[in-house]
Order: structure tokens, then C-alpha cells, then sequence
């Protein structure tokens, strides 16, 4: 692998404001009213993400949309005027997807939030795209059926979407590329579209849903997603078990996975980052290299499959498993390690975390965190690291001072390294939190030109004025 | 639901050859020496498939490519001319995507058979196009693993992506869409493009592995394909249970598809297309409604699968399970379950069958299957019927004399009627077999004119001449 063509976007993105006409903004304060704001707070609030990019200018307005005819009016003026529109959830990406680079304005879906039609019985249900995770699997409680994606943040099914995520239900369940069944878009020109059916296969035409999942708002606002669902396990049972070292942790989830073991959730967490834990979420995890896995299937089956990890594990010098049985237990386990990024960023007050998110062939999974960790331990860099290792997908947060341009330095010079060597390895620079800015250039290190300009053709084709979240995933041209 | 908008293909497709000049087949001849054939047997041979069509004239020339060299070299050509080019790999489509309805010429790629990377330790397999999906399992026999899409014929690969196609393992292991991880692909203009990585899952800008896998050859041609592999399961049991009518045999399957069993196969066979199978096949089939099926897993996995679906089976008026404990037995099983298509044209000499291929949410596959039925019964159509249940999808093969207008007709009149009912569901004209020529003018009534509008901007924009497959899946404009 050489060293990657071009250099990640390691401070402030190159601004191209385009200019956001008097007479657009009246034309759409005309169309939507206390629907939409020119406020200096709500502007603001949907001009950040998690993302540790700082000092860039808020979109001009916001449209709060509330049906699908809004979205599509919305884009018919913005397509009118060429302004660049951004579609917003609830603002948790974190590679910068929302930062309005190129000015325009913001288009907040998060009153699109019904729950539309579950289709129990077909293990489906429609969403508007402000739906969060959370909120959809409280609104199906009683059928028996759950949604599994949960990338930690209470996520919206459209964000979600749009970033392809998954979290860490996917070694099992996939990600939003598996579950995805079917979308409701609007195009850049305001017209709707329909993608896929709730059959659970189809073989008709491109697959425009895939092509939309994961495209970062770059191609169409979705106002519409069909997802599948599935039946909630007759048993669960969760357990942590500690390792001595890294090595020993990854080598038990390697093995696992090439057995085939049907694991739900397999979360690595090192011994450092239990402890920035414990501080955040008041709990008392021993301060080791830990996994964190969960069993789902019938009580006979979550057995086998648990003595099975076990015996693994043994060989790989893991202690006895420890258990959480109860539905709590196992809720506060789950937050604990979803709260990771929260307990990162307040063990360094002020700081902002530069994530990383490679993913690897499962086989080199141990050598690529052993390396990145070996790397960012000889050059002090402060950090948390948790995996959801049964993908060979893994994060590390380098906590930074966001005003630093040494430790921003620092850390994304790190970051390159570290995708450099999962690109070598035949991975991804990013498993589940998409491009956004932050990642254009290894995007193309990855991909390789001829990808990247198939797909700015499909851009160009399918959104000619580049309207839709301009500057994000590849340049223009 | 409206009738459909546009009427289905119903006999010849429209012709538009375009010119094939002297000095390109000249260029061709130099280029590729006796890897190229004008002989009227090898055209005949490459300007045929599956489908029902006849009378179609067939391609100019045929290349036998043998490198992604030899691959990008005759797009380059093809390109320059304007010259069609369609990729062939078995021959074994069955919706017309290898006619040569525009002239122009085959590109075979059956001699690219290289199994060309077994990555055992991470569940993935990159092979050239034109490897059989038997071949492939031949080659990594030894590994413990297996390579589970199985649509009947013995196809390549290649066209197993292009088509998008499943069988009867997909209700567990998913189709090609959640199998194929990488690709690459020549592009019209002859470049080399690579799609996705190793790694299980990304996040890496738009999906342009998926969005290749199901294009029936009009984006690219693929040169190597990395698909998934499954540990192959520990234990393994198959079954057959009959049942009185063709309800309870669904009922059974919905049931189990919604209590999330993970059974591996089943498949109904209808009572006479039984009949067939055991006059093709000599085997001595109970000539009853049946569900063929398969359980993967543990042995303690196999066993309550296998008594969770009896009780569901048994309160459906299902009979006691028989059992086909050998792997001679289970083959000799699917191999009569996949030759049904044969069998079904062996019933009557000279016939073709008009394949259907509707897939429906789980829900609503009783309703469409049993009306289907009705409508076939009450028009006197010979017909064969299977279905890979599990999936909501079912194939009728109405069999007909090709040269009679009338049985054409009516055959695709129930063709379209069944099609009308399975998008009426929300679902799909064709759950594995793709568009190609037959289900063009379905794809638009399933899919509504934004959707297919979007396909033809992506279509143009990789493929600026119109030289890939031209008029399958979509009209050019």
C-alpha cells in the first residue's frame, strides 16, 4: 500500500460559500413561515455535529419540514436558486456530514417523526426519517418484534440511513445497508421517488435503495424509510469476560466468528477506557481488557452458544464469564458502553475526540488495533478505544484541544496512519460513521479514482446543480 | 392498484440493431485472433438463453475474454464503434438478457475460472467471473465453508451477481445482495474500477458494489467478484412434509418465517409439478402439496428447529416429517427440486415455459399464491409451481408452444395479472430473476416513473453510449 494521494482533511475544510439570495430566503419564509428560522441560536444549533470541526459558519436558515410536500418544495426553491441544502436529524454524525461548508441552509426533519405502518406480521415498519431508534422500538414494544441498529446515539432512522450505520446489534442483525428494505426520497428537482418494496428480496432494476443508503444527503432527503424487524429472542443473556491482554480479547472474538457462533454483540473495551467509564456512568467494571457480548436465540441455544465463547475464551486465557440476566443489568451495561464518546470527552474538559472508525478482514483485526495502539501510545496521544470487534470494526477517540493545531496535528496524523494500515489490509477507513469531510481523502486511497468518479457522474446525474449537502464525501470534481 | 401502465414484453421485443462496421470486427480480429468467432454456431449459442423468446437474430461476433485486459480492450473497442456488447457467462438467464436485441456482440467471459483468493480465515472468496457457483464450492471443499446462493442452474458467478440471484438457501443466508462484498468492474469506456473491500462492513461513500450487483450487465462488466462465505453447518437435516391443500402449507411456512426460525431452506412444490419431478427425475415423490426443507446448525440447533417446525407444520395438517439424514439422500432431493424447470419442459416436448417470479411480503403469500393459482386453473394453463416460500417468492413456468400466439398470450396475460396482484401487496415482479427483456414495462408499473428516471440518468452517466446491454431493464429513454 502506498502512502495515501491525498491528505485528510486535518483542520478548518476549505470554504466555498455560495451566496444565499434575499429573494430565496423571502420566497421560502413566504412558503413556510414560523416553519422556518433565520435565528442566530437555531442556526447555530444545526450548524455543529460531534464532529471536532470548529469556526464554521451556520447555514442562513432553517426549514423545520413537516411532510413530505414540504421537503419537496424545499428543494424545488433550493434547486431554483442553487443554494445548497442540508438535511438534519438530530445532529449526532460525527465526520462533520452537517457543517454547512458551502453555505445554503439546513433542512431539519426531526418533525417528521410518526411511526407509519407496522407490518408486524411481515416483520416491517414504515418511518418518517425524524424517527429515532428509540423511539421506534418503544412504538413496536408490544409486538415482539425489535429494530437492532443502535450506533449509541439516539440516532434518526433517516441520519441513520443516510450514514449506512450500524453499532452493535450488526455482528448479527447487519447494518442499515441489511435492513433497509424500501425509501421514500425527494430529488434535487423536488420530485418523489420511490425506491424498493417490503419483499424481502428483489432482483428489479438498480437498487436505488442501496445506492440512497449511505449516500450522506448527497443524493436525495429521504421522508420516508421501510425497515425490516425482527422477532425478539426467546432468551438473552449477557456477559463480560476480562483478558490480560488485547491480543487475547480479539484472538477469542476471531475465533468465534470464523466457528460461526450466531453471537448478537461482541464489544471489545480496553483497560483504560473501562476506567473512563466507570468515572462517567458511576459503574465499577474491573479496569481490564474486556468483552462485552450478548447471546439471543432459544434458552437451549444461548447456552450452547455462551459455552462455546467460554471455552474459547479459556484457551485465550479469559476469565469465567461474569453475567448480567436481568433486563437492567443488561441496559446499564449497554449504556455504559454507549455513553464511551460522552466519558471520552469528560475525562479532557473542553476537548473534542477525533474518531476513528476502520474496519478490517476479521483476520487481521489483531494486528491492525495492535498497531494503531503500539502508534498512538509513542506518540502520548491521549485516547479511548472500544471495538465492535466481531465486524473488525474498531474506534479509537484521540481527545484533543480542539484550538490546538499541534494536537490536532497529532491526531489526525495518527488517524492517516491508521487507515493507511487497514486499507492494507484490505478494509475500510470507516465501518459505520460514513465520509462526511472528514474522510474525503481516504475515501479516494480507498476506492481509487475510478470509483470516485463513478460516483461524482451519479451525483452530477441525479443532482445537476449539486444542491444536496455540496462538499461532502468527494469534491465536485 | 391501477392495471399496469405499460404493457409487458408479449412476444418479440423491438428490434433497433445497430450497425456492427466492417473495420470494428476487423479491429476485433486483430486484436483478439482465434479468442474471436463469426461462426454461426457460437453466435446461435451466445444469442439464446432460458427465456421464451425466439427468432431473436444473434450477435455479430463472440469474444472469448480471457484477462480483465481482454475485458477492457473489447469495451474500449466496443466504445469507439458504438457497438453493443453484452457479457455471457452459462447462458442460464431466463428473462432474455442475453439476446442481442441490438446488434452487437457477446462477450464471453466463461474462460475467466480462476478461483483467484480463498481467504478462509475471513469468510471470503475472490474468483473471476466466469466460476460456477459448483466449481467454487469444488475449490473450497476443504476449507469447512461453503458458498450458499443456489438459483437451480449451474451458473457463473458473474451472472449470478449481474442478475442479483438467490435460490433456495436465501431465506437464511440472504441473496447475492448480502454476498457479493467487492467487485471489480471495466466500465463502458474500458477503465478498471474497484468496488468495497474485504472488511464485512462500510461506510465509504455511495454502494457502488450493490448498485453493480442486480444491473443485468448494463453499468459494467465485472472481471472479479469477492462474495461471502458460511462455515459449513455442523449439523445438518433435511425434510419433507405433505399437506392437504396448498394454504396450509404456506400458513406453515408464514408462521415459521414470523417466529423467526432460522431454518435454512423451504421450499413448496405443488402437488402435480411433483408428479412432473418424479417422471424427469425418477424419483418416487408422494404426489401431494410439500414442503422440502432443510435445518442448519448444532445437532442440539438441528433438532429443536426441526421439532418447532413440526408443531407448527402439525397444527397446519401437516403429516409426520420424513427425513433425509444422508448428504446423498439431501442431494438427490435438491437436485430433483432444481431441475424442476426441466422437468416441467420435458412434459411437453417443444414447449417453453414463461417464468414468473413475484415475491410478496410474508403476510400476503397465501392470498397471491392461491389466486394465481385460481387464475391458471380457470384458464386451462399447463404450469408448473415451486417457491422459495421462506421469501414470499414463487415461480409459475407456464408452458407453452413458443410458435402459438394464442398460448403466449395467455400466458403472459396471467404473467401480467399475477404481477399486477404481487405489487397491488407491496411487492416485487421479480424476486431473483431480474427485468432483462420480459418484466421491463413491470419494472416501471412497480417502481413509477422517478425511480426508473433515476436508473436511466445513472445508466447514461456510466454509460455515455449506450453500449452496455443496451434495451434491457429500462427503454433508453
Amino acid at each position: 500500500m502506498n502512502a495515501p494521494e491525498t491528505p485528510p482533511v486535518s483542520d478548518l475544510p476549505a470554504l466555498a460559500l455560495r451566496e444565499v439570495p434575499a429573494d430565496f430566503l423571502a420566497a421560502l419564509a413566504a412558503r413556510f413561515g414560523d416553519q422556518m428560522s433565520t435565528g442566530e441560536s437555531v442556526r447555530a444549533q444545526h450548524g455543529r455535529d460531534e464532529s471536532a470541526y470548529v469556526h464554521i459558519p451556520p447555514p442562513a436558515a432553517v426549514v423545520f419540514a413537516e411532510s413530505t410536500q414540504d421537503v419537496a418544495d424545499t428543494l424545488r426553491l433550493c434547486n431554483a436558486y442553487g443554494v445548497p441544502v442540508i438535511a438534519y436529524g438530530v445532529g449526532s454524525s460525527i465526520e462533520g456530514q452537517l457543517l454547512a461548508v458551502q453555505g445554503g441552509i439546513s433542512l431539519d426533519v426531526s418533525r417528521m417523526n410518526r411511526v407509519l405502518h407496522v407490518n408486524a406480521e411481515d416483520l416491517t415498519v414504515t418511518v418518517q426519517p425524524g424517527v429515532t431508534r428509540k423511539q421506534l422500538n418503544e412504538a413496536i414494544k408490544d409486538t415482539g418484534l425489535f429494530f437492532p441498529i443502535d450506533p449509541g446515539a439516539d440516532a434518526s432512522i433517516g441520519g441513520m440511513s443516510a450514514t449506512r450505520a450500524s453499532g452493535t446489534n450488526a455482528v448479527r442483525y447487519g447494518t442499515m445497508r441489511e435492513n433497509v428494505l424500501a425509501l421514500e426520497v425527494v430529488l434535487a428537482n423536488g420530485e418523489v421517488m420511490h425506491t424498493g418494496t417490503r419483499a424481502k428480496k428483489s432482483s428489479a432494476g438498480y437498487d436505488l435503495t442501496r445506492l440512497l443508503v449511505g449516500s450522506e444527503g448527497t443524493l436525495g432527503v429521504m421522508t420516508e424509510v421501510t425497515v425490516r424487524l425482527h422477532p425478539l429472542p426467546e432468551a438473552v443473556s449477557a456477559a463480560i469476560c476480562q483478558f490480560p491482554t488485547i491480543r487475547d480479547a480479539v484472538q477469542t472474538v476471531i475465533t468465534t466468528i470464523q466457528m460461526g457462533v450466531p453471537i448478537a454483540r461482541v464489544e471489545f473495551i480496553e483497560a483504560h477506557t473501562v476506567e473512563l467509564i466507570n468515572a462517567y456512568a458511576k459503574t465499577t467494571l474491573r479496569p481490564e481488557h474486556m468483552l462485552l457480548m450478548e447471546f439471543h436465540g432459544s434458552p437451549a441455544g444461548v447456552k450452547e452458544q455462551a459455552e462455546t465463547v467460554q471455552a474459547i475464551a479459556s484457551e485465550h486465557h479469559g476469565n469465567d464469564f461474569e453475567w448480567a440476566d436481568t433486563p437492567e443489568g443488561r441496559t446499564q451495561l449497554w449504556s455504559a458502553r454507549h455513553n464511551t464518546l460522552f466519558a471520552g470527552l469528560a475525562s479532557r474538559p473542553g476537548a473534542k475526540a477525533v474518531t476513528t472508525d476502520a474496519c478490517v478482514p476479521i483476520s487481521r483485526l489483531a494486528d491492525c488495533l495492535l498497531e494503531s495502539v503500539a502508534d498512538a501510545e509513542a506518540h502520548n496521544q491521549p485516547y479511548f478505544l472500544v471495538g465492535h470487534v466481531g465486524d473488525g470494526n474498531f474506534h479509537f477517540g484521540y481527545l484533543i484541544d480542539p484550538d490546538s493545531a499541534e494536537e490536532r496535528e497529532r491526531a489526525e496524523a495518527l488517524n492517516h496512519r491508521l487507515v493507511a494500515r487497514a486499507i492494507a489490509m484490505d478494509g475500510t477507513c470507516t465501518g459505520e460513521h460514513g465520509i462526511g469531510l472528514h474522510k474525503m481523502g481516504f475515501l479516494v486511497n480507498e476506492a481509487g479514482l475510478p470509483a470516485v468518479d463513478a460516483m461524482r457522474a451519479i451525483k452530477r446525474a441525479l443532482d445537476p446543480n449539486g444542491i444536496l449537502n455540496p462538499g461532502k464525501v468527494f469534491a465536485a470534481d
